[in-house]
């Protein structure tokens, strides 16, 4: 079983003690984006006039957003490999054709 | 330019009204979605024990961490894709290969 691990973070300019069984590294990559979103959010000056609970309301639903966006990329792709493999079983399909047909060619074209 | 929608959301059952440039339907959609992190979260009687902070610090991390699955399977299918156009490469090349082959033996072939 993985082994838990214990990470210092500092999210919004307080500093929390978090453990979990994801890699120190991982966490702090993740805090690091959660510090990038609140940076951006507190940029605005409109937003930092908000109450408090509208402003972490505004936070999830601006990381959801990114979810969200990466999400429909990933249906994205997942369309092209679909449309890549039918066009690799079509291409298959002609490969074997000629195949057959260059055997056939090969056999008549034989002198014995 | 896009109309300003405004919608209004419950999230952790508190009605709060938003306006952006996103339609309602996925203003309610990212709510829901948070609203199920919320109850998976409060599953946990240990969280609901936390104070607020770090609840909405544990809720943040949590959306972050499915933002960061959702990219790491990404890149995932990106290189599948990847793999997927040198598979194609490599078979157009054969086909071709086949098909010039077989144009050879047609002529060849001929009686005249």
């Amino acid at each position: 079983m993985a082994q838990k691990t214990e990470a210092q973070v500092t999210i919004g300019g307080k500093t929390y003690t978090l453990s979990g069984y994801e890699s120190e590294e991982y966490i702090l990559k993740v805090a690091d984006y959660l510090n990038k979103k609140i940076d951006e959010l507190t940029a605005d000056s409109e937003y930092t006039k908000l109450p408090a609970d509208m402003r972490q309301i505004l936070l999830n639903l601006n990381i959801a957003d990114d979810y969200f966006k990466m999400m429909a990329r990933n249906e994205e792709l997942s369309a092209l490999i679909d449309k890549k493999d039918n066009d690799l079983y079509d291409i298959k399909h002609d490969l074997v054709a000629a195949q057959m047909k260059l055997g056939k060619a090969g056999r008549s074209g034989k002198s014995d």
